[in-house]
């Protein structure tokens, strides 16, 4: 058995960008797990937008990460000790279970997964918080029934990149944004949007109108800031637009920039609604027994970026803000496997 | 008979608050009605804050005044001639007449109004486009069902006031935010919110936060700003965001100010929603009805403040925007009466 656990603390909360002092790296020993409790290693970590929120102090949908404490993450690994007869040795599960190398937890944190029907690491992908936020997103929040324009921000991440074949499956003609070449290139011929278009070039807004000649009945943005401005220009009657993120605005040091247009939501009745895919828990089977299928049936594909080395954390958790990523950023942590 | 007819056209597109040359009056000879057209004599012109987006150029809701043309408005008044079967000398109608004291119109475009049940101006005002907005935008927009807590900017408005009293109706708590203490002790004490806070006082947010210690439930804002963005601080969870009006950025030169805490939408998983009240339009007599009935019951007030003078048009309309005017801003345009 092994008795060290590498954990990666939050020790400072940042302001902006976070530093190489927000983190902390220590190797601690494994204690005994006592009455029900679990034992599980890690293998992959999730890196998520939303885990820049729950740094910060204040009230939010869910506690901010205690100071000192392990930095909170959803992780993918495998039982390697149980006293909870709910779990063998050897199953593999999903959890808010942190960026270390190993969790001792209760059963409830918890979940089971297949790994027979995908890649573990697929489980906190499109198979696990990605897809699902995806498909609560645009289905519920987003109201999508079929056919249709969608436009997604940040259609080369995570979330994106799954709402965007959700909403092709439905019948929609789907508009992404991305920044750079090689990340449109990727949405367009890998995933199969309709179009997309690269936020970084100077003609985006021009080209941006000219791909949307219908307008946009759901906008599902990751981004906020300007994108999100510029999309509220163009808003059908009734339009949705789905707030899932703002990653453009989550390490500010100023105040978050509001959408200036915010008016046409009067002028199209339209709805700007947020969500926090937690308060689908009841539904979760449903979601991903739809996932799974269109998986199975090859009409999604889940793209995953996996780094190595939990020492690595600090600068591969940025990779989301400076847009390093395609697809779903993902850590290996495990030492062997 | 009369022949000529006072008319206020809009000879220009203002750029910000809008000045002197915006309009012009002029004094037109009444034309001979034509196949089933009705002659109507105006006696009162409802100014809403909505007209100012009519002056725009551009795409909105509806199209925008032409340059030349009569001043668009909603207006009440009297058939004095009719080739109209539906329409009988003496009949009351209210529609959107202009800006002028005679109108030569469709039948389609009036809608008929029984004095018997409240004053002619007020089927401009409460139990007209005024009570309509306040009672879609509440209810079916805002969702508000029983209780709760609501929030009302522009509470001393000609749609504040009365959603208010609807909310009241409904149980809620209401808080109302006015400027200054004459329009707050107004907002109180004869339509019956629980308080209202002056926006123009130093401590306005301190007060605003002791206002609400159960956070908002429906906020039905008029006005934009950062009378908005304060609000989407206290949101409760699922709270809906009314989106009735930016009174406070209608005369803008600068892009609107945009709402720079619109991340609480996602954090409280709540919705901001736009609506245009043209849109229930198959549902006005339901609306109608439970007005009519409020009022005759005695639970609903209609508070108009009535100035006098087509020729004065212009500085009425820019109370609006000023604050300068206490419920329903009506000028009456015709001669006698």
């Amino acid at each position: 058995m092994p008795t060290l656990n590498k954990q990666c603390l939050l020790v400072k909360r940042p302001i902006g960008v976070p530093d190489e002092d927000t983190w902390q790296f220590v190797a601690k020993s494994i204690p005994e797990i006592q009455g029900t409790e679990v034992l599980v290693k890690i293998d992959y970590v999730s890196l998520d937008p939303a885990m820049r929120g729950w740094m910060n102090e204040g009230k939010s949908y869910i506690e901010p990460i205690g100071l000192g404490g392990v930095m909170r993450s959803f992780s993918a690994g495998q039982v390697i000790e149980s006293r909870d007869e709910r779990f063998a040795v050897g199953d593999y599960v999903v959890g808010l279970l942190g960026v270390q190398q190993y969790a001792v937890c209760h059963g409830d944190m918890l979940q089971k997964v297949d790994v027979r029907k995908a890649p573990l690491q697929s489980f906190i992908g499109g198979l696990g918080i990605t897809g699902l936020t995806a498909y609560f997103g645009l289905l519920d929040v987003g109201g999508l029934k079929q056919g249709g324009t969608v436009l997604v921000s940040g259609a080369a991440g995570a979330v994106g990149s799954v709402v965007g074949q959700i909403a092709k499956i439905k019948g929609a003609r789907v508009v992404g944004i991305a920044g750079g070449e090689e990340k449109c290139n990727f949405v367009v011929k890998e995933l199969g949007f309709d179009a997309c278009l690269d936020y970084k070039a100077n003609n985006f807004k021009s080209e941006l109108k000219s791909a949307l000649p219908d307008g946009i009945d759901v906008f599902f943005d990751n981004v906020g800031g300007e994108i999100l401005d510029i999309a509220l220009t163009r808003l059908n009657l009734k339009a949705r637009v789905v707030l899932c993120g703002a990653i453009s605005q989550y390490n500010n040091t100023t105040p978050v920039e509001g959408p200036h247009n915010y008016v046409a939501l009067i002028i199209q009745r339209a709805r700007m609604e947020g969500f926090i895919l937690f308060d689908y828990a009841d539904r979760y089977a449903e979601a991903l027994d739809a996932l799974a299928t269109w998986y199975a049936e090859g009409k999604i594909k889940f793209k995953e970026q996996v780094e190595e080395g939990i020492e690595n954390f600090p600068s591969v958790f940025l990779k989301l803000f400076t847009g390093e990523n395609l697809g779903k950023l993902i850590l290996k942590v495990s030492n062997s496997q």
